[in-house]
């Protein structure tokens, strides 16, 4: 598992003294075995052979019956890592001193600082300020400490088992509960860091320091808030560029997060959304449990990606094999009848009652000869017919008819493993027997095993879109421009139009005159709207198909006996006998930056919620997937005889609008809702843009 | 769990003999312990002293040191059920032994009958006549045996834990892969029958016979295929009826089985659709794998069902609160905030930094007073905000950092029991700690207990739709009237017509005379048909919007020149402006007969397949909820400042279409596509009828 030799990344820190230093102090260390400096101290203690430890206690002289030195500050040599566990009070005092020692980076557990309100948070700003000028990088404060496996470190107070995931964790039981799934499937931890309040160091500097680390293979997540996500999106692709993929758990995605939005757009790029939209651009996998987790990981560290979505099926009975194919249909995988010449050469390894197309069953061969499974995966792998192999039901088990199986069935996992790893096609393993020693055997040749098909069959197709993800490069923000100052339809549009937005022809007309001057200059049918409200097709604010001059003249005298509006808009009214309706849209997430929105207008979006984001801003070809991506896409190809519309000219009006707003950081929400999108271009009817109120 | 005294089912067989017989003989018992036959007579002789048990074996005098004799026939007792192992090849001459000693059951193991060929099948069924002659009731062939462990009956070949979970499978493995996952959580089985090939008893039956079993609390179902879908879904409603909720997994669910489906609603109806509009007839739960099914019945058996969506969280540390509050509002359930009422009492039992309203934080509380989660489960139990509440994280894992925590936690797992056990709010918990003592403490007190969030949300949710939906009676099928023999768009539309649908005035046409004299009694516009292809919108026959005759007799030329059609219908155009076009159809499933489906039409039939089906005939009031149940059903009752279309008028137009399709068995499809449904009430603007091409 070397590393790819990656550029560092841009804001990249040297973080080998958090995770490996050469010598550690305990800070608080304490003889109360209710606290966390007794804990902490306990376990450097007990690792003093690999690493030697201090342990700092104001006023004790001895702690767990080894000597404490008062202060950081008058070591007779120089710590690496300071682990800091004393009270909120004394914290200051402790961190100044460990500027004064010239230690090389601080775990701070220490918790009632920062998070505790706003003038704490200046203080705990000050001190992250005099860190940093000092080239000491500090995790937490309020954090559970951190370890890391393949150095020996362990600075915190729980037991994680080595192995290669490397777990980033805003809360210590979400960890703990990761890694104990991790242990059931025989995978382990490389490093645990616990974020704390990410006063100085954050999951971004995190990652970066995990994606350097030869002993990680992938790294789990968990976190409940960025304070920049635009760097933890870099920070995510670098990753995955380096083939060591992010999990991502993440809480609060449900709509709270976008209570008061003004647009449509706004209402639609929920917090969920957003996620889903940086997780998609920076090749993150999103998962919503520590039980998801682990089932990714799993197949993550394990599995080769497959390179399609055929998949064969080998089990033991109709039920499993019925339950498996099910559950990879499910998961949008195929499970496609073999050719006869494969079916054939299963059938050569199997009873005659056996199942040897798609999905095969062996049908009672595991008791009568346990290395049909072998046999029949070397088939399997060596056709072409198959991108990976799902194994279901009974293997591991078999021993319990008759223990003289066992030592046969443990072979056959290894045989299994040594076929898989010479390549050919993935292979995935589901059985009953998680537990048993055969099913050991397939985990340490290399293969993921689960206890239930569902979560076999998810993974594996995780893999399968992971691996058919063509890679895009991570959107930059554009330097700002000038900013808008107001709003309102006709500076939205004309903002927009600059910017290389199509419209329809129009005019702004305040009177009766403007009007008709207007009106001669524009071909008829038009659309008259009068501005300043909302949602002005709902309280009748738009008047369409006016065919003429008279027809003209009555729908002015309606809306302003109706309605007086300061001002209207006179436009032609596009053809939309052959156009889809579009809405797109550009948010700024406070955290993630410009988000776009693609959807088709109308009920599908408002009522279906057919609508897609992406992380902004987007390029042609990107907002081109985007709108394909769309479950009423199949409106723009064509739709029962309709002419497809253009869809580049329609991409191209999203580029264009999400490169707008990227530059434009003063806009909160922007909207150009319906965009008539026909055989021969793609044209706003109607733009809206929503300044950002927060500071 | 006492039965309650339900009328038994109209075809209700007596299964004493099978379940509790009080005696037993193994025919085709065996020394050779790689046979069936072997280890069924293990068992029997091991519960000798419970049952008295006779080994049968043509040919040698003694069968594991016990005496055997040669037949069933002049045994010196008579023999309550007989256990038949022996091979294909001596199988009737075993039952016609059975008989001839006048058995009371039969379990019949032997494979390679009736499912190995259509003569093989006849010969079955004879041998099923005879015994049902007899009054023998007949398990299998092809099964793997039968087990009471209310009554010690033992006649299987795996080991299944006691307890209360009647499980009825064909499939071996699935049962046991299902019976591992209960025994996990402290849960057992109370019958096990394995259905093989159901030439006698099929699932019908031994539900039926489980609704009655005092000892069984729940029935799981593995099935891969009904022989007789309604006698199913009476016993299932009777069994939902009595308290005993019957969960089902099936296989097959894909599109497979609707493939040559030949109208829009034939191939909306997939074996899948039909499965869940079955099980929400009859209050069965669906399920698609062994573990979900395990986490259901969990809660099944353990939690009472919430009176409401509304949901507390307590749990110890932010991460899980979220994670909790993410999952429950995912699975449909809500995680309000409290009112400071509630919060202030919830406050009183924890820690200063604790989060007191919802989600709770104990925020290390438990560390300090593990008592605190009874203490703040009462006051939340108590209040009358919440229907059920969700404890999770930590819990059984305190005692890991102090061994002193131990018996506190296992009594406060106790009094959390005891609480719950008073009433007021339903109750769930998860822990990562799930084989803890003071987890058991709270299964013993009967809670449910999760490993992981999502399933215990997932299990409160399905809890909580059970016990808000309300109950219809199980549809009827009326019986056949006169057959429909041809079809065509005139003969459907009669037909339907004179059962109660409302079609569009209309006339059918042959000739220019003929459409000149229909359209002089018809109201401009008009729409004209050609008829006698599928897709007529498709290909440019039916002509729109006819505003004169002028436009008629051009539209009629056209039509002609084009198509050539045999014959045509004039119609009057409906208004359409405000109104919503409706798909209603019905397809008569082979196995459950007619399936309703109502849809909104046009692109959201056909593109974003919003639909929802039921087992017909419907009610008007089950029509109605129906229609409401569409995603897109705000179309229906007034979106964007549309009127509201008459939604009772269109409720009836799906009974009578429903009722109409009931009577017609030879009916395999049947479509009304579009119902226009306005303000004013609902009209078909087409009809399609597809005879049923089975025999």
């Amino acid at each position: 598992m070397a590393s790819l030799a990656l550029a560092p990344a841009a804001t990249q820190r040297d973080l080998s003294a958090l995770f490996n230093p050469s010598s550690i102090a305990i800070v608080g260390a304490s003889n109360d075995p209710a606290k966390y400096g007794n804990w902490l101290a306990v376990r450097a203690l007990r690792d003093q052979k690999k690493r030697a430890a201090y342990l700092i206690n104001k006023t004790r002289p001895t702690i767990l019956g080894h000597p404490a030195a008062p202060s950081l500050v008058g070591l007779d040599r120089p710590v690496d890592l300071a682990v800091v566990a004393v009270p909120a009070a004394g914290f200051y005092d402790a961190i100044e001193d460990a500027i004064a020692a010239e230690v090389k980076a601080v775990v701070a557990i220490t918790a009632g600082l920062g998070e505790t309100g706003a003038d704490a948070l200046a203080r705990q700003d000050e001190l992250v300020a005099r860190l940093r000028a000092a080239g000491i990088p500090m995790l937490g404060p309020n954090c559970l400490g951190v370890l890391d496996n393949t150095t020996g470190l362990d600075a915190t107070v729980n037991d994680f088992k080595p192995g290669s995931v490397s777990i980033i964790s805003q809360s210590g039981n979400v960890a703990i509960d990761l890694a104990e799934h991790l242990a059931e499937v025989g995978l382990g931890v490389a490093r645990f860091a616990s974020l704390g309040n990410c006063a100085d160091l954050d999951v971004a500097d995190l990652i970066d320091s995990c994606v350097d680390h030869e002993g990680t293979a992938a790294i789990a997540v968990y976190c409940e808030g960025f304070k920049n996500g635009r760097k933890f999106a870099r920070a995510a692709a670098r990753a995955a560029e380096a083939g060591k993929p992010v999990v991502l758990l993440s809480v609060g995605r449900g709509a709270a997060s976008t209570r008061g939005a003004a647009s449509h757009t706004g209402s639609l790029v929920t917090s969920g959304v957003v996620l889903e939209a940086v997780c998609d651009a920076t090749g993150t996998e999103l998962v919503n449990s520590p039980m998801e987790m682990a089932n990714l990981l799993q197949a993550l560290v394990r599995t080769t990606p497959p390179a399609g979505t055929r998949v064969a099926v080998l089990a033991d009975g109709g039920g499993h094999a019925s339950l498996a194919s099910d559950s990879l249909e499910a998961a949008g995988l195929q499970v496609e009848q073999f050719t006869t010449e494969l079916s054939t050469a299963v059938a050569a390894e199997l009873p005659p009652n056996a199942g040897v197309s798609n999905p095969i069953d062996v049908a009672g061969g595991g008791e009568q000869d346990i290395t049909c499974f072998s046999r029949v995966t070397r088939r399997l792998i060596q056709s072409l017919e198959t991108d990976a192999v799902l194994m279901t039901g009974y293997f591991g088990g078999y021993g319990g008819y008759d223990p003289a199986i066992v030592p046969g069935e443990i072979q056959a996992g290894h045989d299994i493993g040594a076929l898989v790893a010479e390549g050919g096609a993935s292979f995935i393993a589901q059985t009953m027997f998680v537990d048993s020693k055969p099913a050991q055997a397939l985990r340490d040749g290399g293969i993921a095993v689960y206890r239930n098909v569902e979560h076999a069959s998810w993974a594996l197709s995780r893999l399968t879109r992971r691996a058919q993800a063509t890679s895009q490069p991570l959107p930059v923000l554009p330097e700002p421009t000038d900013p808008l100052t107001e709003t309102g339809y006709w500076t939205a549009r004309r903002a927009l139009a600059e910017a290389g937005i199509p419209f329809v022809p129009a005019a702004e007309v305040s009177t009766l005159d403007e009007l008709e001057a207007a009106a001669a200059g524009l071909h008829y049918p038009l659309v008259l709207k009068a501005l300043g409200d909302e949602h002005k097709s709902d309280n009748g604010g738009v008047i369409l198909n006016i065919t003429d001059h008279d027809a003209l003249i009555s729908a002015w005298n309606d809306v302003q006996s109706r309605l007086a509006p300061p001002v209207c808009s006179i436009e032609e009214m596009a053809e939309l006998t052959d156009a889809v309706e579009l809405i797109i849209g550009v948010r700024r997430d406070p955290t993630f930056g410009p988000i776009v929105l693609v959807g088709i207008g109308g009920v599908y979006t408002e009522l279906l919620k057919d609508t897609r984001c992406a992380l902004g801003p987007v390029t042609p070809d990107q907002a081109r997937t985007l709108l394909l991506s769309l479950r009423g896409s199949e409106l723009l190809s064509g739709f029962r005889g309709k002419p497809a519309v253009n869809i580049d000219a329609a991409a191209d009006l999203v580029a264009t609008l999400s490169t707008y707003a990227a530059a434009h950081p003063e806009i909160g929400e922007i909207e150009c809702n319906p965009i008539a999108a026909t055989p021969a271009g793609a044209v706003a009817l109607d733009a809206r843009i929503i300044l950002d109120p927060r500071p």
